[in-house]
């Protein structure tokens, strides 16, 4: 199967707010997505049992009703996506869709972790794929970063935040000294636990996500049953207090490690617990409903992977990437590999530069001027005649012996253009003896 | 060409520390790469001038001499690693690799930042690969993520600490309050900087990075030169003082975003500079030597990537990792594409389970206790029985009117089973009136 003129074809099976996300996406970003792969990936098909919701997403050209079967076999369709959630329903499609020679794209975690040695056996028996970049850390490209960018290592550990709605309860907790009860219910009035909430709190949903990270590791075939898990119930505020003075903080980890021994024996180690981990840790800083993962490895030591656990676009990011991935390998013959600089190479073209009028931002100015009355206001003054704003002014008394200070203006957001016309001004007054030492505020971090 | 029986036969012109890292990496881990890729990848030929350093690894079956260009007409060479550095004369075997019809793997980024444009142009004429995942932060896979895992994305912003040299020095001046110079020669004792540390500290290293970053998230050709770049230079123990006041961190910034106007007008703003993060930021918590860079997309929102920036085997983790990537294009046929598990399917295997006597670690318990003398005594009496050495005690006042306190006992290493046990008498205490509460404190992190 090599797809249509017009591209490769995508059925979607189960159209909620994943769903939705993924014809969202397919949409907006078309026209990235046809200049990396070479040719267009098209929705053409979608079944949902549900109807009448409006989903606010423009379905022209996909034909959307309820039968998921007939979705499988239309030869349309090239890969399906499955996002039902459950166990038995999404497995009877996947074993159908590999039956009918389509790749298969999933976010089924819970369904991969009890049922994957049977659905990813039949894939490699048929010769298909079978994508699940979603399945963990939502938008996180963490199974490729294992699966591929990390494949010259032998894994040490793999630790991490997996789920989003825990991570957002600690956090609240920790920063309001508030009970679990309270802070569980606004997860759930804000729409970050669900009503029954039984899968994220008792970290059953992270230990789905860490049976899939052991075996993708080290090779390990993991019995989901078997990972000591434990949830976040029962966490009191002293003890996140108490965890504040050791220097601390509470994460709830999936943890997997790797004994070697001595002859090539490999053990595994893995569990569910909350957890702390020192303050100044990378993860210790991962916040509310953040995810994030560290692989050690022999050869790289430690890396770390963070962004959105979960949601719509970040969970569609993921599977569309798995869409673009296996839309090449199905186009090979016609579209190549993965082109080096991600664009192809005809996509790569000189763009135009934003001007210094229009790049904004926030800056800290430090000058060295005569210590000498009135050089305050006239350093401001140039400032403000360019339109620059002012946050905050420091002036330092100078050393002993020194006939120099130090200056410290906080701008205001301003341009380049603005902020470089004002510093050109200041460097012409006699009292500022120095080129000023300009640092950038980044917000966008 | 499809490789020889025995694998893909890998070719090495420069013999400095990332190639013996290589070399170590393909002999180190040789199993787990084969049981991810099918089959083995061996080093067969390294060229170097200097033939007289010993750098510690074992050259059986190896050829190694100086001559570069018979190691590209090896026929028994499919793919070329260059690691020279510099430019004119690693241009050159590239090309000479091309040629032959080999791909090649480089982590040389000024290289591809002034010269990318016929390198990849040539490669993509001949249908073949150039790889070079550790031309930007060493070890951690974000090339690959930017090309292929967030390939759904528009990508808005790419940001990030790019080299680990001004890090370093960023990082101890933060911490020690020293001056720029102190810093700077302490850096080039411990090799942390080199000893014209130019390159690094006045960001054009950073802005070489950012270069490529900015031609893959954007499709946007880039004039190296022509990228604004500052470097470190110039900057005060004061200014580290006063970020600190004003709630931030000093980090050498590459920045690249594009803003999209109506009609699909794309424009570029790039930059290398000293910039300010919000101490709460992810960014700010990269310390010492390491990298990390931030990606926001449309869809995935925002994600980062950290790791070792440089090093011998952090590289050589991304140059093997880029030769696995291109051997399994070589050996389509026979090998089929990535293993969704990462490790091919008779790889995966059950794989013993690590016993809780073996499994160490520190952790936090919370008792609930009958306010009495003398339950202290008998909760850290049956911690020391089983062997759990104590840390720390904390016991607080019970509440106006509560008849059990919370006694917090932080353990010393331990094992699961000796913790299990000392817990489990512990249970059977009358003045124990809850089940514990343990919270394991990580140090992998």
């Amino acid at each position: 199967m090599s797809g249509n003129q017009d591209g490769i074809g995508v059925g979607l099976i189960g159209f909620g707010t994943i769903g939705t996300g993924v014809v969202k996406v397919l949409k907006d970003n078309a026209a990235e997505i046809e200049q990396r792969l070479g040719f267009p990936l098209r929705m053409v098909r979608i079944a949902d049992l549900d109807q009448d919701t409006d989903r606010g997403v423009d379905l022209t050209d996909i034909r959307f009703d309820a039968d998921a079967s007939a979705l499988i076999a239309d030869p349309n369709v090239h890969i399906v996506i499955e996002l039902i959630g459950g166990y038995d329903v999404p497995k009877k499609f996947i074993l159908e869709a590999f039956e009918a020679g389509k790749h298969v794209v999933t976010a089924n975690k819970a369904l991969l972790a009890m049922y994957g040695r049977e659905i990813f056996g039949t894939a490699s028996e048929k010769g298909l794929d079978i994508a699940f970049e979603a399945a963990v850390g939502g938008g996180i490209p963490i199974l490729r970063s294992l699966r591929e960018g990390l494949a010259a290592n032998q894994i040490e550990t793999v630790l991490g935040i997996l789920n989003g709605t825990t991570n957002y309860v600690l956090t609240e907790m920790e920063s309001t000294g508030e009970d679990f009860d309270v802070v569980l219910k606004r997860a759930q009035d804000l729409g970050y636990a669900e009503a029954d909430p039984t899968f994220d709190v008792e970290g059953i949903d992270a230990a789905h996500k860490l049976a899939l990270l052991t075996t993708m590791a080290y090779g390990a075939e993991v019995v989901f049953e078997e990972i000591p898990t434990e949830g976040i119930r029962g966490l009191l505020p002293l003890d996140f207090e108490l965890a504040d003075d050791f220097g601390y903080k509470i994460k709830l980890l999936g943890v997997a490690k790797c004994h070697r021994g001595d002859g090539g024996t490999e053990r595994i180690e893995s569990r569910v617990q909350p957890t702390m981990v020192p303050k100044t840790s990378m993860l210790a800083n991962v916040d509310g409903a953040m995810n994030a993962v560290e692989v050690i490895g022999n050869a790289v030591g430690p890396t770390l992977y963070y962004g959105a656990g979960a949601g719509e676009m970040p969970t569609a990011s993921a599977v569309v990437g798995d869409l673009i991935e296996i839309a090449r390998e199905i186009k090979r013959g016609e579209a190549g590999p993965v082109a080096p600089l991600s664009y192809l190479p005809q996509h790569i073209v000189p763009k135009e530069t934003v001007p210094a009028s229009e790049v904004l931002g926030r800056a800290y100015l430090r000058f060295t001027a005569k210590d000498e009355p009135g050089v305050l206001s006239r350093i401001t003054g140039a400032l403000g005649e360019e339109g620059v704003g002012i946050a905050s002014v420091v002036q330092r008394e100078s050393g002993t012996g020194a006939d120099t200070v130090p200056v410290i203006v906080l701008t205001q957001t301003a341009s380049e253009a603005a902020l470089g016309a004002a510093l050109e001004e200041i460097g012409k007054l006699a009292e500022v003896t120095e080129a000023p030492r300009v640092i950038r505020i980044e917000k966008d971090v």
